[in-house]
């Protein structure tokens, strides 16, 4: 067994699940590579010392710089809000660490590519944290798609809705501010529903978008409170992200796509879904009910077809059987486990792990181009090259 | 009592449900007016008259000139494929006969608007048969909007999927050429989710779109066959409607709006769907269960809150009292039964039917600016004017 | 095409469900059998002469006595309450009319017994109104079953809830006497669930029963009113029949049964359900989405097992084909039309058509041990012999 | 903050779920006693090493009886299979250790008994790991109870339904043996279901029983294989244990009860199901969608009455808030961290937790009456005093 240092940088709500999945891998995945929870790193000394015991954190940084070129850690996390993603990746390539980092890649394409040029030059591992694609039945869709189940696809729905800033009076958060968090439904919920798309059914070519701001102005939050990480002063500051945007598509192999994301839909608390439809036969998934996945086969016979319910928890479904019997559901944070699963394997055996960053810039370029189609009010091609 | 004499144009699957309503509206809910099923036309003479012993009507002919110029005939009901309906429409006007229309109103907009102009000219009444805003489930989602049970509207999804035509052996019948059937997914099933859209929400305002032929040839039909009313000759022919139209829309409201309308979306049999997400509550609502509604209400208390699914079969419900106690379910045809009941109420009461040919021109006016977007690849307004 | 004259016996709830059968089977169903509705019969001849005009009666006449024995008549239908099914059964068959009888056949297995002799002497066709069996979902399941497909049956649940006396101020109606009901939940809906269970699994070999009275006095009806048929004076009555009655039972084919039937669960309205387990599959249904069928094959791969929802409105489905294309669904009276339709049919054919009195006799004889049960406090055999 | 050590009797199944239990606790549920994982037990010394080191245990013990008497050791946990839990538990408390013991208490009411005597008489606090007790629907349903918003309670429907043994290949593993296991479907799965029924609607007074063996005869296993742990040698061997267990009941509260138990019940993976029925409201709750809870409010207006699916995963919500934010839901094994924060609260405030071995010996008079009646064919008397 080998020991494999790792850094964390940020402690908030991804911090947190990327520790648990630190801790629990090997318990549940033992593999070649042990994970030692070297150091947690935070800009606020008394808040970083707090997760770096809850956690399980050996030590506590105020300053990435020095943590990332510190000689002792393997592995860089970067799992704090996306303006920081380019200038902390770039510094860890630099120092020769493999890189684990949070969706969404960086605030623009630009940066992506740059991200993605430094990792490629520096020749270390990376991986982009989109884990839900690590979801049992999210990855057992996919191995059905590959081997060919769902036929040609044809029309591709993908939804992610939520309900979080429904309330007016919710307050300006960081992940409303552009500045920090580079765009708001789009990045951060949209870019999942973007990301499963383009790992279950090819790459996007060109998309026409609307991008939709409904509360203008909201309280500047005065506290930390929350799991959403609120704080701030008093008063009333302006949202510049958007509220909810959504997207037509037309993907590479000749389908359709439909795309939605919202924080204002009320009752769907994340409401991460996705309908395929190909000339064989159908998928359905919703991440409320994660451990299940709809299968429609065009193949029953007469007067038997319809949606199968499949319970994704048996031992040949993937990463179901490390855990516990057939039945027995796992939750939100297991997809992270399974993350740092994939990312210690493709360590173990020299090769890329999935997502990467390379994935990390075909996301980006789909964002950008909703982006300039919402401002230009027609379609627009993805640059992902 | 007062008898009412109606003339039926066409006899096959709307032929059937109207005649059913027909039969059916006086024993569930009884009124001023006595439907009396005067005459039906085909031009097949032998067809029509086995529909006319099947179904119940007193008369056969072939011409529908002639019927629309009968002094006994009362109310003129086209339900015939679509480009029909202009001539027969702006001829029972002119004769002054009251009109029932099938949707879409007119193969065009210019179509639409010249049927509209004929009715208004002629003082007639006029009903176009757009009978799913008739499921009480349907109604009752009104109710709740027009009393602002929701709120402010902020996000709709309009998702009208189907899957008859998956099979790239299916026949080119009548409603994939689109000289006879003006559009495809669009003007078929498209045009429920918007109008169910503009009944719910408002008016559509503008729209982007794509509009998709899958299977581009299709083989000739050589036999009547079943329900979808396939005929023709052998051989190969060009489908000249779309298979798969998507739009994105902004509602004048204010809110945004996502629509799906598909004849490739395999297990979907008649999956007519939306979902409504305003400031105070959200609505859900699925054709293949009609007699389901979900509401979600924001005003619950903290840790309440969810979609709750009412069984709309109460007495309180729109339709639903004239039929059977609570929790006994009505199906499809019982929309057509609704929309005469509410036909023969505004005649009753010297009032215009809804929806109506006003209606007509706003769908059609919708279709338009989306077949106009999907040619031009950017936003176009909707001239409902 | 040959007239068959038909007299109800009853207007009220099954009356009006009886007569829309009648009405509507040669529109859906055509067959060499024209049912002309030539007599409808109630004590009342006011509401009687209401009901004859609104259900499509040709005459009207309040003593069942005079009706029985007109010559013109071919077929009776007893739609009274419980108490009379006897008394007018026999009559109809001793004047050799066939006979069409609401459920249960009689208050009594004695009665029941003595009702199948009468018509077994009479050689007249009788048929027993257990409408739920013509659900297209649940012949479909019957198919299913006697082609093997579940494989040995092991267990089977049964569920009829409802909840519309879960008021206590609701009235002492006649369905909660039992000198005219005969049992309550017992007799109403749980004899729905025992005649499913035999029609799907066979007999029911013994029983081990709890009744319950909940609420043991209701005020007394001062008007008529709601579907259910309240009438009768003020005051305070004891609630005679039971509310809520449940049992275990072994199957003939060694499966164990289990049986709720209860009118106090809040927000079922109509809940009719069962569940069956074999060796080689599952099935489950629901009244309340009466047109989808769940269906569980052990035989499907690994890994890609589940409950299958089937729409079951196809042609290839049980009388499905009569009616909409697939995926409209049809309501709670088309069961009433499917079973009139088999009624003529076996008329026609000169064979006798099912359910009838001998399943009458059958259910009657569960339900006897049911309430034996209940008494004793221990199992008790069926006596359906 | 105070160590607390621990020692683990079994490795297995439930040694996997309590060991992550102890590791989380702290991560999740910080408090005063932090858990120290000493020693875990089984009597295989190789396999018990290979688990203390996955699952993150100091030591490995192979002799129980002298964990037992350790000093170091503050709590046993008795997660061994039925038949050990009595001489454990009881030797535990004699020698002054807290204890947790998985369910069922004892493989008999009367080792039940004497066990609590154990306890009682050595003053040490004892928990009884019903770990469905811990989930937040299901604490949360008990809250809504406890409050009243139920009203009066009349029907009560408990299903445990699984479906690993259904192949008649599946081998005679341990918990087909009664000597080992006790009972089959019954004390597996029924002591759960009959655990939650008395945790929500309080003591079962009376039953009446139908146990049943399908399959008599098993193939003898002869490898360890697979989470449910077979093993053994060749040949064929007589099962001992229920299959498939059902029973009506009486509660305290005059309310009824209809329970099922089964292994039989192809689809059905883990499919542990109530729905409770009051005078004011209903709940449903079905374990394979164990985030959600179903809550039904007669008190909802008219025409706005249905069962309202809440995802329990906010964090007004029992033990919900410790973990993510709501809609990110959780899975099967924090049932356990759930229980042991609770345990460590309990040893904090020095008060019993819940549930305990009173808990134990009241469902195990249950399961003794359900035995007793399905022996004597009538109802039977539950002797939990």
């Amino acid at each position: 067994m080998t020991e494999l240092n790792v850094a964390l940088l940020g402690y908030k709500f991804m911090g947190k699940a990327h520790s648990n999945a630190y801790r629990q891998v090997g318990r549940f995945f033992p593999g070649k590579y042990q994970v030692r929870m070297k150091v947690i790193c935070g800009r606020d000394a008394k808040a970083a010392a707090v997760a770096a015991r809850q956690f399980g954190w050996e030590e506590v940084e105020t300053d990435w710089r020095k943590v990332v070129r510190r000689k002792d850690i393997d592995v860089v996390d970067v799992s704090t809000p996306g303006n920081l993603h380019h200038a902390m990746a770039i510094a860890a390539a630099s120092n020769g660490k493999h890189i684990i980092c949070e969706k969404p890649l960086g605030n623009s394409l630009a940066e992506a590519k740059e991200m993605l040029q430094a990792v490629e030059k520096a020749g270390v591992k990376h991986m982009l944290m989109h884990n839900y694609r690590k979801i049992p039945a999210v990855a057992f869709a996919r191995k059905l798609m590959q081997a060919g189940r769902l036929g040609r696809i044809y029309h591709y729905h993908g939804a992610y809705l939520q309900d979080w800033i429904l309330d007016p009076k919710f307050p300006l958060v960081w992940r409303l501010d552009k500045k920090v968090a580079g765009s708001g439904a789009l990045g951060d919920i949209g870019s999942h529903a973007a990301d499963l798309a383009q790992f279950l059914n090819g790459d996007i070519e060109s998309v026409t978008a609307q991008m939709t701001t409904f509360i203008k102005e909201r309280p500047l939050p005065d506290t930390v409170e929350g799991a959403w990480g609120a704080r701030g002063k008093k008063g009333k500051g302006r949202v510049t992200v958007d509220d909810d945007t959504n997207f037509l598509a037309r993907f590479k192999n000749g389908s359709v796509g439909v795309f939605e994301s919202s924080r204002f839909c009320g009752g769907r608390r994340n409401f991460n879904t996705f309908q395929i439809y190909g000339s064989k036969g159908s998928l359905a998934f919703n991440l409320e009910r994660m451990n299940e996945l709809e299968l429609y086969e065009g193949a029953d016979p007469p007067g038997e077809q319809g949606y199968k319910t499949i319970n994704v928890t048996e031992t040949v479904h993937p990463y179901a059987g490390a855990w516990w019997p057939p039945g027995h559901i796992i939750g939100y944070e297991h997809t992270f486990v399974h993350a740092i699963h994939d990312f210690l394997v493709a360590l173990e055996k020299d090769r890329l792990p999935e997502p990467n960053f390379y994935d990390g810039v075909k996301i980006q370029a789909v964002l950008d181009a909703v982006e300039r189609s919402a401002r230009a009010g027609k379609w627009e091609q993805v640059k992902n090259q």
